[in-house]
């Protein structure tokens, strides 16, 4: 399901893409089932001037992972969360593919270190994992492994950047990567609030879906805080942090020294005080955009 | 701040507002201010076909609390976060409210317990908490204290419904409520992320706004999983519990044993598993509708 994704993502940029899975009758199937998304798409007008038949030509069905990779600029691996599989498929891979093109993989959690440490490319090993469902969603984090060459995270930026996606690099490899994190420590915390019987899982759902998941869609969590505060997320720390520590019953981090980092330093670089009306006023416009776009559809 | 935008939500249902700030000249100044956002929201045709000359006589000034709550259905105080004068406006209002009118407080901490639990007409006190910024965001947090009337509650609702806010409401209070439990664990990460120097802000932002975010503003987090497992979220959990508890250095809560306090049956009720294919669907078209909607704005 994700390589296909995968395919959508390539072919839409105008890529060729060689497609092989190990399964009996799946490569196969797979050029019918991207056809149908890509179809969808089209009725949407996202393809531009694209016709279906520009894209059948472009995707080729491979017997064998050396024939997939033959020709390629880029391995996309996208099999099973499985420490073992992962190991030797990508051994393989490395065996088939020429020195300097990036092997990426779709790992959701097993990070490049586990899986590529004892491979001769393992320079060009590295996670590249995308968000359910791939082929819609932009963001992709790329995780590189301490061994894994700068010079090859950067071309995979630079080919996530020309097939529209937005890649979000990771310094370090830690589990659950950043998105998976992200989302598990709000999940935590909705299962936490069924658990003490707060509120129905449709209520805790609207918390997000017609509250904080608005902002969100156009603005992450720090942009947000940043600007809640007329002093920028210093104000907002300032102002809530106590608040949020006496929420939760666990030994937390202390945001104030967290900002002495670099973080505080970084958004008011990225969202100068001086602009917030003016960003405050874009947020609002978005929202009201967002809101009218959510009434039509 | 929060009352203006209330004020405007109120208003642009053809609900007539009266306002009172006991500090010199915010009254009349608030009007001004209110009028500017009318006009922001007219050009987007948020207003439908209202003329803002029609607001104009529905904006009342008052000179004092009671003036501001004669003839009202509905009192909305959206005072300072801080216990000793929320306690003593609330009383204030209270005595100057006719009985069996509610009185709803934007309090984003502090729950009526705390502060209503000594007057005459505590069974009429609530918390409404809205998000920033309430004349935009449909989400407003209900949340009755012990000793609150239901039938103030779904008053309450009613009114929320009517002024096109989609209420959500908590069955007992706890600290932070619903909203800011959510955010805090998810910036907790966030901030986590920053000080084991895993990514830039910009780049934890990105996993949001280009990420999570694009689902979350038309999906709460356990629709989004229940629709990311074939079983649901039971097949959900099962495959990504182990997953997300290695994660965090905390004793962690078990979902498993949480889905069988009713979250698995609800989220069943809901979305039911013979029509997945079809949310699925749904769910893609909305983000691809959102995706086309985010390249135009």
């Amino acid at each position: 399901m994700i390589g296909k994704s995968w395919a959508i993502s390539f072919l839409s940029a105008g890529f060729e893409v060689s497609l092989f899975d190990p399964v009996e009758g799946v490569t196969v199937q797979s050029k019918e089932k991207i056809v149908t998304k890509l179809r969808d798409l089209q009725s949407y007008g996202i393809l531009k001037n694209k016709n279906i038949s520009d894209f059948l030509d472009k995707i080729h069905l491979a017997q064998d992972i050396q024939q997939a990779i033959e020709g390629s600029i880029y391995v996309q691996e996208s099999g099973p969360e499985d420490l073992g599989i992962k190991k030797a498929l990508t051994k393989e891979i490395d065996a088939a593919t020429p020195d300097n093109i990036p092997i990426a993989s779709s790992t959701s959690g097993i990070p490049a270190s586990l899986y590529a440490f004892d491979l001769k490319g393992k320079y060009r090993c590295l996670v590249a994992h995308p968000i359910n469902p791939p082929h819609l969603i932009p963001a992709v984090e790329l995780v590189p492994a301490p061994f894994t060459s700068e010079g090859i995270t950067q071309t995979v930026k630079d080919i996530m950047i020309s097939i529209d996606k937005e890649p979000l690099e990771l310094k370090k490899e830690i589990p659950g990567f950043v998105v998976n994190r992200l989302q598990g420590a709000l999940l935590c915390e909705a299962f936490n609030l069924v658990k003490e019987g707060i509120a129905s899982a449709e209520d805790i759902d609207k918390a997000i879906s017609e509250g904080l998941g608005l902002r969100w869609s156009f603005m992450g969590p720090f942009q947000t805080i940043h600007l809640n505060a007329p002093e920028g997320i210093a104000g907002y720390v300032k102002r809530y942090e106590k608040m949020y520590k006496e929420m939760f019953n666990k030994p937390d981090i202390e945001w104030a020294s967290v900002l002495k980092l670099g973080l505080e330093e970084e958004l008011l670089n990225l969202y100068k005080l001086r602009e917030r009306e003016k960003h405050e006023k874009e947020r609002d416009n978005k929202l009201t955009e967002l809101i009218l776009h959510k009434i039509k559809a």
